[in-house]
């Protein structure tokens, strides 16, 4: 079984109620434990960059999550987004044409809420990363979309292909 | 974007508490409510063929998930499924040489229990559906598994190639 | 069985997330589900007064509160509200000297994530409102504090009688 | 703050998904996780007698379980009991005729469960067992018992008075 890397940079996904301020805040990332929990039985290399909102995210932070896909061993990798500004990281990694098969991904509504799609978006991510050809693809909403052909709705809060737009 | 037939068969996945006898059985499916709070933007042709235990499956039953998947408009179908005997559905269809992309899936722990896996495995095999070549498979566990190198390990709870046993 | 007055004016509790701004905010009441899920078979005459943050409360509001409590024609009252002003309104109740037992109650974390203590704190401030006398009271932390004995401790995130701080 | 006696049992409360034989069977108590988890900042003394459905409790154990409620020394005593015959054994308790206030719950659905009240109803328990006189109750479905008129109603899975029978 080949090894996948997770490349963890917050997002909506990993935000956590800070009941101090009341706040949606981050502290640690629970990607770790939705993978464990849901019995995955892959070899995967946890890779926390950062923990920040995307739409917060600057320029060095996204070189930074260039260079770790450029860095990583493993020709199959997920990243955790928001998903706001997950569309304009994908066109960064796209530039450098690397022949690996990276997946992000992300969720609308928190893992630390009742409701959220986590589980099923990170699922999905890691499907698509073991099996989509080489290239960089966004995973939400039960599909995967090519980095050049996908806008998120902020109407529907759902991911589109251009065409749908 | 192509439809994806799911047909539903019953297994763990859906079983519910019965308050009256205290037994896990069943009443409805849950996977339509899977799909659809997990935000998944696919269109789905649900059929629930039955809700039962793998384990108390008749030949005529698994004749009739045969026929289903024959039947099928569909060139992508996910069957869920109990776990004891999904790998003897799996080669049930597959001896009919179908040119489509069947991926039969479930869960350890069900729906309706706090730490389930339903939505992580219905998730990967939705995204398991859409990107495998033709032919039968079990996703569980995170991957996906060939029909014919797969067996679950009883002790272990988890799906493993054949290989590995 | 005596009927009990349930007057709703939001909190923590009933927060929500709204995924359109990624805020946690009021959309409408959990309490009458949180009660009728956990199968209480009480007689319950649910007034929703407002829904708002108890920092945000107005004197016109508090006053609406008040009014409330004289008006309801039953002799046991809960009422969820804010942490952060709880002890403030129900100082407010305590000067009229009413002949009911009123309780305040609420939530540092938000029904609609994962570890809210939302219904645990409901049901503690149903059984004391049926079993105090009459007064003023504040349910938290499965404890009861007279409304002129208790001050919500920030940096634990707890109440604690004045004695303790 | 006068301390609690916690006396566990087991019951549908504590049951737990096993997923080597897809029955719900005991392996620990859920507790004292439930007490910490909603911040109960009671002092709760914890004494697990046993983990049993209650239809299997046999005479030695109810023995037990009378025993400890005559040795504790905490004036204040909850037990967590399976629903089927919490009454026999509150009717066990009640012939001791003990200066406490003791009070017995469970639930209807396990706590391993989404839809478990075991939470709303230990949150009653402990509310009703510092407030009620001497005696001993039941606790379920938001109401408190005494033990000499109650009785589950299999068929609505609730419980009520004789007079309602």
């Amino acid at each position: 079984m080949e090894s996948i890397t997770l490349l963890i940079t917050g997002g909506t996904l990993d935000k956590k109620y800070n009941e101090r301020n009341g706040q949606l805040e981050f502290s640690k990332s629970h990607c770790k434990e939705i993978i464990e929990n849901n019995r995955a039985s892959l070899k995967i290399n946890y890779k926390e960059l950062m923990l920040v909102d995307s739409l917060d995210m600057t320029p060095e932070q996204r070189t930074e999550i260039v260079a770790s896909c450029i860095n990583a061993t493993d020709d199959k990798i997920v990243i955790t987004h928001g998903t706001d500004t997950m569309v304009i990281t994908a066109s960064e990694i796209a530039k450098q044409n690397l022949s690996k098969t990276i997946v992000l991904t992300g969720a609308m509504i928190p893992f630390s809420l009742k409701k959220s799609e986590a589980e099923f978006n990170i699922g999905t991510a890691l499907a698509f990363a073991q099996t989509l050809s080489v290239g960089v693809y966004i995973a939400m909403n039960g599909q995967f979309f090519k980095w050049d052909n996908v806008r998120k709705n902020l109407e529907l809060g759902k991911f589109e292909t251009l065409a749908n737009a």
